[in-house]
């Protein structure tokens, strides 16, 4: 069934799924198509541990590979039309194409959950390993090269908007590389974690226990076809929890790219200046205004983040299901897939941008140069109260005052005041030489900086 | 561009985007063919107003309609690839239709955002006209019908899961008619409340200044060609809580479905079973379980209704804007429209479940009668306490209990008890028969049912 | 019962509820106080209006009243220990003070949840009035003052965090003038909304009916003594949409009050300084770096919406009630007060900041002289196409990078390009200077700032 | 600081701060005091380290301990009026406290956010230690204990809120113990993966650099004093993704209660009566209407989730705080407790009501016997097809309907029927038992309920 694409409404389907070789992964993963593909696999799979255990010939097994393999989703609407169910279409549609010895093993003991929440458990994980987890890696990398790079790159800490004391531009980054990686591993510990269920009707394994001696046992080996684990116990539905710890960490990595976009907009803002896209020398922009180089990338991730964040209320909701389930998680769950295709999509914009992110070393310094002069009042405080000035805070607090009357520097004044420079005299030459020198008051900002990428080179390998 | 649906992401693409006469008028004002035919009909409106003031002839207007009727999404987008900009794209499109006197006023003095802001505004006002609106009112309708008809059906009455005191069913359904209509009329006013801009890149007519004597008065002239009234004042956006108060009246909206849903659901239960869908004498259960009737399109409102509500968040998150706008509204605001689809799909799936329920009279005396007994309580002892019984009350407590273990009636007990028999001759004869049918202990239930319902055929007229 | 405010788990009764002066009257109308003084209110509605109707004597009145006046939430929490039953421990606490003539009446045919909601919507409206818009308006009052003040006070327009094109400070002010002044009037349409009810256990006056008339009437006068009106039908509760529109109004102003503090806390960066707190000049930073001014209340109040906005959702969830009402929407609605109250600190915090706001004239003038070189282009290209120029854009685009690399003034290239000149010459004089002095360039920004400020000083008495 | 509780804003001060007994160990951990006791304890690990490092002497710390053992939260507060900054407040509290000496030492080289996120890892790990695990694991166990001793009680499965196919009341119940075990595990491993830090004011150690040779080691030393670890990389607020975890778990705990709470309402319903709370022969209900037992409690804890349940959204926000940190996590950080709180007091309430549940078994059997002659159509379908009935379901579907119409059970048609009582025939005897007796057909629910059960005695130990 084709249709213009601008007829559709989710702007993940028009607006965000051009060009078609950014969609086509996921789509491949995320569609209607994946489902039916899916649940075709998991009916195979229980035809084939049927044949396992006996019950069926292998030649059933290839007639349901065959059919399975065949089977189109345009199909399996048209017989949903008559049979007002998905599964059971989907079902019929296979039990077309096999001869009648075959027919009754297809679906053989199973409840359409059975199916539906298995074909889940595959696709999300499938998602995670060969679209969300490698996209967030390479931004992890793009990350972690810059934040390497820029390791000694002196950059005025904010806090408040305000100027703080010194970091270098590498560490800021370090911060999201620990970050981001951290919550790499839970969304694949998580995802491995996803389970299935071959259970029946209300997960009492009522059907199947009919003809199997060991519907547990089956379960297992059911599930272990398509690389999935059973749930330790279902009702109809596999326990709810599994899906949620999952999109929580999809969520949480949401807000750290969000965290991300947002600093690298400040920093971009005509004022500040420190980095920017990297424009080409013939690219010019296509508005009147050349200076404006907006950062509409980074704007687009944070709105991503204001779309998809909120739905993980949706989930917590899913929670829910009245006694052995009610159905009210099932149009609500077939939206999952659109938290990880927005996912997908922020990370990929983000990563083209970090990878050719222009970072304004001289307006780096310029900045820094602004405050330098007062941020180095904290550490000539802790200086003098750790060589015995009973008052630090309150001499420093008048010297800058002073300084800021004067033109001066602290520095200076401290050396013309006697008692001051007494305790000076006490400093270490490197002492001496962060008061004179700012930009080396960054206390271990370059040293954890390599400690944080050395650790992450090893942890994503 | 066509794509297969089932290679769609979005379920509001692929599984409910079928059938497709049923999709057709959302995708008419919802889809990204709508955003470019409504943002075509502001730059049309804008070439029109410049020539009633003079500034363009009308043969520039005429070009630029014959452009904009001819425009596609695709060639939009096709040129975007190029511009990086969509409604630089849009306005290229439309340039590149017409001579070269009129293309400088193709777009003159706009800035983009006037275009798409007032495009929102448009398409949200008729989304509200032409679907939500008229789709809610046949529910309404529906529901009012049914109602009527049921206005004397006695019901009990439950709190808490538990029989309270008798209701008819045509009351239960009356309140949701109420509330319904009256979100209906606050979706209709904040619809009306929708406004757009034509004031420029930062609100204060800048451009518009330049060579229009009464920008703010040009600005209400070209809206007004599209129906829409301008914001008070704006930054480069509309202020945004205009669409925020539509959106949540939709939310409000669906709430009330979800509601609906429940109550319904729940009285399908199999101990219950007061209501259920029309099954068709012909028509037989798909399942091999003929006693189960699934209520599966209650339970697909309500799961509807847990993928949609959520997403108010994000309209109060892009309440925010920093100074004259950042665009980190522009993403998740393309998704507002999802939210107006999935409301108009649950409402016409419930419509047709009302149109068609099935009312299980017989069950609902026979669940009445259950408790009836016991809830009599409440008016024997208000009308002994209004006939100034002492200790009401506990006088009645004991004969309830009393009656529980001997099986006589609470009423029987009372005329063997002097005492309260005095009491119960001071009675009127409706008192009486109150207490001896307490199906009549109704209240202004018929009353207020036929009330509401007369309000209601009147307001929405 | 007296508590060490320490030992309390919220927030808001501790830390939040210091100064107890500022801290009184929130507590006046969101306390528990507070619920069981208006549920006191509305027994005493009840007999009042029983009294009117001839069904208990002025004298019954009276006790009620006295009653009422008398009973403490200490006293009625003891009750509640032996009853399990808040309403019931009320009723019972007046009625132990009272005549046993009078007893009767008391809560006569009343359900518990005509008591409640009646008061909620008391407490509700009445925090409204006397709490959150004074409140607001006060805010409101400040703003427009601050905007009136600054109406011409030039400042670059920024649109993604970059320069755009400019605007006045006040004008900036002035849609924050009409954000909230709207909302502010949406909350008082709400809450004058709000209602009540007195129709008994389901809805249907099933008791009240037994002694009563027109048990209709009797609500509407019951609740006009409390200033109150009726549902047009209930069930055991009031429909919720009118506390949720409420709610969801607060939830606005929240966060216009958010994307306000956040503009603020913006401009006051360290690079772009153009707004801080008023320090006076012995007042000195405690930190010791006296060059930080942390704008930590506009921050608190960010932190507060945050907070306080996802709330929302729970008014929808309790949108959903079963039949005839179940009680899950008890604790929840409970914790509503909770919002009113951290809107109301925040918007005083913002208004002392708002009252004592520094504005930076000096540095808004050297932040707006580093791009009015670039943005003049957008009025140039503009007039160059209205006078004709077949291809302004390119070439003021080629202009302005010459402009950029000779370190002239576009408009001094202009003047030596014969075929520019030659549009130039047409320019009016007003065209001429406003490229020349680009702080010129302000469309109407001043006058739609006095237009809004002078609606709003009508729109507020 | 003494306040009447009545006069509280927060019903968690007020209502369900009642009794004492139950609120004193929330108020222990998640009060302002613990805030403050909490934030003493960090300062005081720094000085116990400084002494190890050799920094300063043991009499410093023994100075500090008695200090921080004696501040109080009323003396810090009126502090902080001066201060306006609280943990500069605290820190004069505790110097003002000690000698001359000893005063440079405190809080030496931290900055406020070393401490007071490094106190909040400390108290949100205490109150899962001893507050949130220990209430759930009684509620495990209560649950764990009601699953065994109905692990056989049939019960009717129920999906949709139709009857299904059969389950044990017990067979439910365990999972619930599964789900629950589960996120208790998860909350246990979140809580121990709480983090602190100790590395100055954005993160890089620069105040602390000055004087310790070694301050990631230091910053270890001094956090494993208050049995934290420091995150990985920090700037001047520990990363929030750990608190984030955290408190999803609790929010997806607060799911699961729920879930159940739902399923016990509705098995309560005046229909269903399968389960209640216990009452005691000589308890009556305080109603008039002695039939009515209404499940408040179990709405409590519904409500309390609708309550607490949307605050994660808060927590989502708070992952972006800009640059080396924003203040805009702070107030609404400060409410983290009360969703612990919260959760503690459902869990409590839920977990009395499941030590008193009532389980109706008379009842369970009843309404399972209203529909077993209908659900055996599965096994008899799947068992017919499985010895090779060619079109099973057909078979069985119209048995099915000729037992409805004709009151004859299908077993007993089947025997009329030649062709089927051939394959009947084949059915080995516990086959033709399952359906003979239809709450024979369980499938390995009690095996199931007896292999969870006994997995969670092991992992609770």
């Amino acid at each position: 069934m084709e249709r213009d694409i601008f007829k559709n409404i989710s702007p993940l389907d028009h607006r965000y799924s051009i060009p078609e070789e950014q969609y086509a992964d996921l789509s491949y993963y995320l569609s209607e198509e994946a489902v039916i593909r899916t649940q075709a696999e998991v009916e195979l799979a229980l035809v084939t541990v049927l044949h396992k255990w006996g019950i069926c010939s292998v030649e059933v097994v290839e007639e349901v590979a065959k059919a399975c393999a065949e089977v189109t989703p345009e199909e399996v609407y048209h017989e949903e039309q008559k049979t007002r169910h998905n599964i059971r279409a989907l079902v019929n549609c296979i039990r077309n194409r096999v001869s009648p010895e075959a027919r009754p093993f297809v679906h053989f003991s199973a409840t359409s959950v059975d199916i539906m929440d298995t074909s889940a458990a595959i696709r999300y994980r499938q998602a995670a390993e060969n679209l969300v987890i490698p996209t967030l890696q390479e931004l992890l990398s793009a990350l972690m090269e810059l934040a390497w790079a820029e390791r000694e790159t002196v950059q005025i800490g904010r806090t408040h908007g305000q100027h703080a004391v010194p970091i270098t531009f590498g560490f800021a980054l370090a911060l999201y590389v620990s970050r981001l990686g951290q919550q790499i591993e839970k969304i694949k510990a998580a995802a491995d974690n996803l389970r299935g269920k071959m259970a029946g009707a209300v997960g009492a394994y009522n059907a199947s226990d009919l003809f199997i001696e060991d519907p547990l046992k089956f379960e297992e080996e059911v599930l272990a076809e398509v690389g999935v684990k059973p749930a330790p116990i279902s009702s109809q539905i596999v326990q709810p929890e599994y899906v949620g710890d999952y999109v929580h960490h999809l969520v949480s990595v949401f807000g750290i790219l969000a965290n991300f976009a947002d600093d690298m907009r400040h920093l971009q803002r005509t004022e500040i200046d420190e980095v920017g896209e990297y424009f080409a020398p013939e690219q010019v922009g296509s508005s009147t205004m050349p200076h404006k180089r907006n950062p509409i990338n980074y704007e687009n991730v944070k709105s991503m983040y204001k779309e998809f964040m909120p739905r993980m209320i949706t989930l917590y909701l899913d929670q829910i299901s009245e006694h052995q389930r009610d159905l009210t998680n099932s149009a609500s769950g077939r939206f999952v897939v659109e938290v990880i295709a927005g996912l997908v999509m922020a990370t990929r914009r983000l990563t083209r941008v970090v990878k050719k992110m222009w970072v304004n070393k001289a307006q780096m310094r310029a900045n820094f140069a602004k405050t330098s002069e007062s941020f180095i009042a904290e550490p000539l405080y802790i200086l003098l109260a750790g060589y015995g000035h009973p008052d630090a805070h309150e001499a420093v607090r008048v010297k800058t005052l002073q300084a800021q009357e004067s033109g001066e520097s602290v520095y200076q004044l401290i050396l013309k005041d006697d008692n001051l420079k007494e305790y000076w005299n006490r400093f270490t030459p490197e002492q001496k030489l962060l008061i004179q020198k700012p930009e080396n008051y960054l206390g271990k900002a370059v040293q954890k900086t390599e400690l944080i990428i050395r650790e992450w080179r090893e942890r994503i390998r």
